[in-house]
């Protein structure tokens, strides 16, 4: 079949993003109608609110009320275009991208294509462990937990039951910390109505974190006050303890104990997606791309990075790089949709700033830590604030409606109705090469 | 693994039913907490509303919105055990039932396994056609749909792209006409939004239907009525025409006519569930099972069949069985409900008599035909009828909420925010005997 990447020249000056997360979408929607043709490009034809990710793993939002289609988010733009693949390799002297659909060139470059799983290395948790970087994991995680549960009710030997459900999660961050809470309390509040036949008290949860506090990257007292609500909810928190490794069968931590469960949510690290082609020198640590202030990638003219995958040079108060957030993300999209017309245009432009305003995670029903640049709270209020900061982020009234009525329905019933298992469907012969 | 299907021995009468569609779930409910044991076998852990597959499908509805996850149906019934598996077979002279998770004896069986599509013997179709029996087919299709358009912007050769844009539907009935009329509004409202850079004049829907009308099974008027409706919207209807054949690329009319597509949507015909273990002679055409008034299967004691699956003995009216829609399972499934307590006290049982209270079809937006015993009416009012009805039918007030959000907003916005790719995610080598 006939097939090339199909972007018509118009004569304007043509800016390719590759990635329409939180940093590549703010800048093509800045960008959009202003007289650039906009090529924007992602292996999914929707952007995700990666933030509540967990939630569709834990059956408490469906894939739709967090991810908002590309096409739709651009129907009025006749010079934005959308093209649903993936980058194969760049060619920063010939300015060319080469795309699973074709070759195109740029006049503008900005690579915005995030990170992934870190598993540093270690294969037996890069084949056996779940991860949640994508929404497509998240439901593969939904339908695992909840068919382990299933499959424990028929299962009459104690051990083999324990396997399927126990959870341990690696990785203290706000993820872990996230995905613990809320496994905890479809253990305490959900799994005793639905699964009558099941005790729950043979139910763990475990949270293992290799440093001392949870958290880590907020302040002390957050990770202090998020581990005092994990253990009053029931979590197993184990601190200053690394994984080894995972069988299938049983984790295996550093120190000699062992934990039997066939499911680890692993979210221990990132690491940036690689591209081929960008100068070996400028990739550093977790494979971040190393910029200039204004975000341009070191050693080119015309190639930017944001978002997770930028790592600014020469920013002393952040000496491992801008944590990797959505407000930084946000941000450099912002900047950059400001700083490039000026460059087109010669004008001067403006160094990247990050304006930090505060951080925050939840654990629970009216449990949350928020760490402002001048107060930090936790409980009720904070709890709100999370739920407020959120609602208002998501993309799309619809889904803000949406996600808004599961959370009210949630938090009044105790409950939510979407622990449905929804297996892939038999895949047509003739169509096999077609990923979907 | 030790696995059995580990349903305690309590002493009660053990009701077995299978299939927790409208026939099964409307039965096991009536039953509840009446001192029976009811186990309810089913392959899902959730009861889906077959009628709105087809908008999951059009990307219209979200699963979760028309399905209901039986743990949670049955919270609160200690009497009621849920098993998600399959039946292998069945034993009515040891009263034993064999599924894959082990051997189960009943007191009283009840088979609500319903229908498949049924592709008539042809291998092609049942092989490279898609059909719409599951959530799981409805969101493949959906995926299927979305990801051609994509590929048909980079798609320069004009043949090729029309063999990704036009979608052929076979079958007249409720599901093919709403389908149709469901993608040709796609194609008017929405396709011309989101992909500013694809003709859509390039796209043919066609309905290719072997009978004189549409809707065979309401009046001739509904099936004018509707056609007059689809034609309008610009879908190319083919009446008194049998599909012979279909090789991937292009589809064989008889007569001679091919039409160019990769897609074809099969709704052109249903046959019952086989199950092993009945006598031979009680299956009958399409795969129906016969059963007398009480909807006993013929020649059992204590084996029932109701749905679709169903066809009653003696029936003058109904030559060739009732026809096979909800009202006539949620019928029967409720006067079962009546009938095993009577049987199982020695009192008198009651037939069955269907009250056919009307039959409808919708098109598109204030188009939808409605037949009822004493009139018949069409478009807006008959649309109104048909979403009322539909929404009350729907299992769960949240799930009534957001379809209802969803018709409400798609209607004023011409528009829907779900057309979303989500392909399966890779699944974990140690995992891989789930069918998860």
């Amino acid at each position: 079949m006939s097939s090339s990447i199909n972007i018509p020249d118009t004569g304007a000056k043509r800016i390719v993003i590759v990635g329409a997360g939180f940093a590549g979408l703010t800048l093509a929607r800045k960008l959009q109608n202003k007289g650039y043709q906009i090529v924007l490009i992602d292996k999914n034809n929707f952007h995700q609110f990666q933030p509540l990710l967990y939630q569709v793993a834990m059956a408490g939002l469906e894939p739709s009320s967090i991810a908002f289609p590309l096409r739709k988010a651009f129907q009025k733009c006749r010079d934005v275009f959308i093209r649903v693949t993936t980058v194969e390799e760049i060619d920063v002297q010939k300015n060319e991208i080469t795309t699973r659909l074709g070759t195109l060139c740029y006049d503008y470059l900005v690579l915005a294509i995030g990170v992934t799983t870190n598993f540093f290395g270690n294969e037996n948790f890069a084949s056996k462990a779940l991860s949640m970087k994508s929404i497509e994991e998240a439901l593969y995680l939904r339908n695992l937990i909840l068919n382990d549960y299933e499959k424990a009710v028929t299962t009459t030997d104690y051990d083999d039951r324990q396997s399927l459900v126990d959870i341990v999660i690696v990785g203290g961050g706000p993820t872990g910390v996230e995905v613990a809470g809320a496994l905890v309390e479809m253990k305490n509040f959900i799994l005793p109505k639905d699964f009558h036949e099941l005790d729950t008290n043979e139910i763990d949860i475990h949270l293992i974190q290799s440093g001392e506090t949870l958290l880590k990257g907020m302040s002390e007292e957050a990770g202090k006050n998020a581990e005092i609500f994990l253990r009053k909810m029931g979590v197993k928190v184990t601190l200053n303890t690394r994984v080894e490794d995972f069988d299938g069968e049983y984790v295996y931590l550093k120190g000699g104990e062992k934990i039997q469960t066939n499911k680890v949510i692993w979210a221990a690290g990132i690491t940036g997606n690689k591209v081929k082609g960008l100068p070996e020198d400028v990739v550093v640590r977790g494979n971040r791309i190393r910029t200039d202030k204004i975000n341009r990638v070191i050693g080119t003219e015309n190639v930017f990075a944001i978002g997770d995958i930028a790592i600014v040079d020469d920013e002393p108060a952040y000496e491992y790089g801008h944590p990797q957030v959505a407000q930084v993300a946000i941000q450099q999209g912002k900047l950059l949709s400001k700083n490039l017309p000026a460059i087109i245009n010669n004008k001067p432009t403006k160094d990247f700033v990050y304006n930090d305003k505060g951080s925050m995670a939840t654990i629970g029903r009216n449990k949350a830590v928020v760490d402002l640049p001048r107060f930090k709270f936790k409980g009720f209020f904070a709890w709100i604030v999370w739920l407020v900061v959120h609602l208002f982020s998501i993309i799309g009234v619809k889904n803000k409606i949406f996600v808004f009525i599961n959370w009210v329905w949630g938090y009044f019933s105790y409950d939510q109705s979407l622990r449905l298992i929804i297996k892939p469907a038999k895949r047509l012969k003739h169509r096999e090469d077609d990923a979907v």
